[in-house]
């Protein structure tokens, strides 16, 4: 049997989603969850691996129970053993061909932009980049450039080996977030490199501010070397929204 | 010289605004931050004394500077030594007629209520009360019927001395928060006894829950007994939107 969990986390206070020797994941705290209900360790799959400080509402992992842990209510068990900054929002049985990662076709990121002079809303700040003012026109016009199939090597940092760094970014947009003096750029693509998300919202924020022009995200591309590239936005605003399969 | 300051923070890890022998608080970070800025302590007196995990956007400050420190700009100066989870949003300089706690005429806190019946939103966990779903309309005419001047020492917890519990509720509505799950309940007084718009917020709940009806709130103002009224609502919902002069 497995189980597909969807989980949303605020990651403000976890090393990211994948177990690390001594610092609190959300992969770790997931299995510490799973062994209390299960008496034994179960290894949890997540589609993503978040970095320190990203948050989720849509993550998606996947276990397999042992036998004779069928017909538990997942949701209502796991939530009464996690801290409240995980939350599983649903689950379902799936087939034995169902991978978390694997089987993700597209996901979906979203990066909440602060974009007033001053931040005067502290209940925000794990949540959002102080941008400042930012021309969203000209952002929109500059991601326009980075969707479709491309090679987002300049857009990838160190520290996973990939051999393929072609992604396909289905679409890229602008929206007013929930608090007036919030932008969200959403961002869906079949898959992203190690912090590529925070990559292109970092150089969108430079056409933002008018420090670079929307066309040169062309050449930022062809170039193919992230030391040319403008520096990784904060983890904090950003947030996995969803993953589809 | 007299300063008034705006501000807004997070209250999530401290224990109110007013000093405590051992605990963080607001007016504790405030005042270690002013003592680095003029090199000496200076009393920081606030309108309202918000408890153990209550937010502001609008809280209202007054200090007297020493006269050395004319021509500080207040604002960057604070905000440059204060935590992140405090904001200073303003200021402005003040006749030492004006005073943030007794010049104050009218005060709007608003209450957010989780309104679903699951949960599954961990980065808003601080900021609302998970009270699930609610009949808005049934506490809105609950609500109608504390409006106005009454004695509200049914809905006063202990702990202050306080004569006079007799209070003017200017107004309390409901609107929808900034996120779709969540509604907010508005509320401005001349004043609040101890954890009266918790207080409030407690009772209008069970009306929302039908455990209540909305015309039971005429009974437990005349009482004049808080152990016969509902229990008080969380801190967390709770947010000082403004203070009015």
């Amino acid at each position: 049997m497995r189980i597909k969990l969807v989980l949303a986390y605020d990651g403000t206070t976890y090393h990211g989603w994948q177990i690390q020797k001594k610092e609190p994941t959300i992969q770790q705290m997931l299995e510490d969850s799973l062994a209390r209900i299960c008496n034994r360790h179960i290894r949890i799959h997540g589609a993503g691996r978040t970095d320190a400080g990203v948050h989720a509402l849509g993550q998606v992992a996947h276990f397999d129970p042992p036998p004779e842990n069928t017909g538990i209510p997942w949701q209502q068990a796991l939530n009464s053993l996690l801290a409240s900054s995980i939350r599983i929002v649903r689950y379902q049985q799936v087939t034995g061909s169902f991978h978390a990662r694997f089987s993700a076709r597209v996901k979906h990121y979203s990066y909440s932009f602060w974009t007033e002079k001053f931040f005067v809303y502290p209940q925000r700040r794990n949540f959002v980049w102080h941008a400042g003012p930012l021309n969203i026109e000209a952002m929109s016009a500059a991601a326009d450039h980075l969707v479709g199939r491309h090679d987002f090597c300049s857009f990838m940092n160190k520290g996973t080996e990939t051999r393929d760094t072609v992604r396909h970014v289905w679409n890229i947009n602008f929206r007013q977030g929930c608090f007036p003096q919030e932008t969200v750029m959403h961002i869906r693509a079949d898959g992203f490199l190690k912090q590529m998300a925070r990559n292109i919202a970092g150089a969108l924020v430079q056409v933002g501010r008018g420090k670079l022009r929307p066309q040169e995200m062309e050449k930022i591309l062809q170039h193919r070397d992230r030391s040319l590239a403008p520096a990784t936005a904060p983890a904090r605003g950003l947030c996995l929204e969803a993953v589809e399969y």
